[in-house]
């Protein structure tokens, strides 16, 4: 199987309560490759500009991420972004973006990334989306978002909605969205507008999933060292459709999805353990397969005795 | 087994986006006595004024809870709050307090509540807190208290809290009285000032557990109508203690204390389904194992197949 991503490739300048780094690759097309190469072949799409050199490249390739469909632009520089966490570490504090190479991005995906098995519409221009998703056939269709293509390209956003099969938002986006403050009602108003898969990511508490068979909720993995939680949502969203796509995503069992949330999770906790891609860079299958185990043992209750 | 609570008795007035009631019955001992009922003889113990009148005892005796502690205070009036929410039901936004009688309250307690297997401290000053923490011998004591009392008598709260077994507080208050914003170096740090047990109340994203064995975290059952939260974190607690009482608080294993999360995590989901005590008061047994089953499924996941 084979999962192609269009999103950001990034630098990031990233200052939290536990250090700082000036400098380091990011970028949610980054994030959710490095996450999803533990389950299946990730081909990334998205520009960079010629400051994106070897270095950069090497930690996709060292996880077997395809990088021919990365556009390296001449003369161009790579997207930036800075911000700063306070001791909430569940909201970032953005200080400064330039789109750079990102303001004229138009993708050309090659044949292998437009006939990949599934699709993840990382958090990008709407427009963007919709002419990525027009070039696929994927079986399976994933779209992030964030609060500012909400607030500014709300009808854009809604027609890419409705072209895919699962939409991923955190908590606050799908009540901005559906204008619901209830989030299981808001993820009935989501299906209503086409997708059959909603998962609401919730920070540090976890995700909750909604289908029409019912509904599914997962906790964050407590971790009593958290450095940087840029690029969580990726990880945890490559988690969730690497082990889709890893399993077949036409065969997306309520069984399956559950495992497939658990999975993120585990990469999202793994994320925030160090700054940007730094972790889940680094990992090995045993490690994700230990903590999927104890996330497992820590979420799990008997039937009671009465 | 038996189990004493001190805490609150109140005439509430309450206004949330989908209601509102003038005057209903509530406090944390009346809450906290509702849920617990379904699992244990409860024992409350506060004041009132004659304003509390055969309706009010009705509502906590058709639930078997014993009110003979329960101190009417002739001339006084019952305490009262008054509040409202916004679309956030996470957050009370308080519009009036009025102590009333439980500006002069002395506890008594009698034979009976000195001697119940089980304590639970509900939210008051902690001063009183160790007052009846002092009468009794009960072999599981829990305290519950609130970010006032962390900031006017934090000396006094800590007193109490190296008294008791276990500690309930949302996170923000446990990263404020420990200074700690890492939940579970908070926990960590609540343990090394006594309590072995330490319960994390998350509102919507459910509750953490953290004891020597390790953690434990289970999400909030996810509802589709939430009309009133006032109260939800005592009968959360009422839940959690009732059940651990009539399994016997000796035997607290890992286990029992995790299904005694389970238990109090439903007990919170009813409550907020309506307004006040009007959800919990009307339980059966077995909407409570339903729901509780439900929740393991929502929360439950397989092991990976890999």
């Amino acid at each position: 199987m084979t999962l192609t991503v269009v999103g950001s490739i990034a630098f990031d300048a990233v200052r939290t309560p536990f250090g700082e780094r000036d400098k380091m690759l990011g970028g949610s097309a980054v994030h959710f490759s490095l996450a999803a190469s533990y389950f299946t072949t990730v081909r990334a799409v998205g520009p960079v500009g010629d400051d994106f050199g070897p270095d950069e490249f090497a930690i996709l390739e060292s996880r077997g991420v395809e990088t021919d469909d990365i556009e390296r632009v001449e003369g161009g520089k790579t997207f930036f972004w800075r911000a700063h966490y306070g001791h909430d570490l569940n909201v970032a504090h953005t200080d400064e973006t330039q789109l750079n190479v990102f303001g004229e991005f138009e993708p050309k995906l090659s044949d292998a990334s437009r006939t990949a098995d599934a699709l993840f519409l990382g958090n990008i221009q709407p427009e963007l989306q919709r002419r990525v998703r027009a070039q696929c056939d994927a079986r399976l269709v994933a779209l992030d978002s964030m609060n500012l293509w909400i607030e500014t390209t709300r009808d854009t956003l809604a027609a890419a909605i409705a072209e895919v099969d699962c939409l991923m938002l955190n908590d606050a986006e799908f009540r901005m969205l559906t204008e619901e403050p209830n989030l299981a009602r808001a993820a009935r108003a989501v299906m209503e507008m086409g997708p059959e898969i909603v998962v609401a990511k919730r920070g540090e508490y976890g995700a909750a999933l909604f289908t029409a068979d019912g509904f599914f909720a997962i906790p964050g993995y407590l971790l009593e060292d958290v450095r940087d939680p840029t690029g969580a949502g990726d990880s945890f969203a490559g988690g969730f459709l690497g082990y889709l796509d890893a399993e077949d995503p036409e065969r997306a069992s309520p069984e399956t999805l559950r495992r497939a949330m658990a999975y993120g999770t585990v990469l999202a906790s793994f994320n925030v353990e160090d700054f940007g891609t730094e972790r889940v860079a680094r990992l090995t299958r045993e490690e994700i397969e230990d903590r999927y185990e104890a996330l497992r043992r820590l979420t799990h209750f008997d039937l009671a005795v009465t």
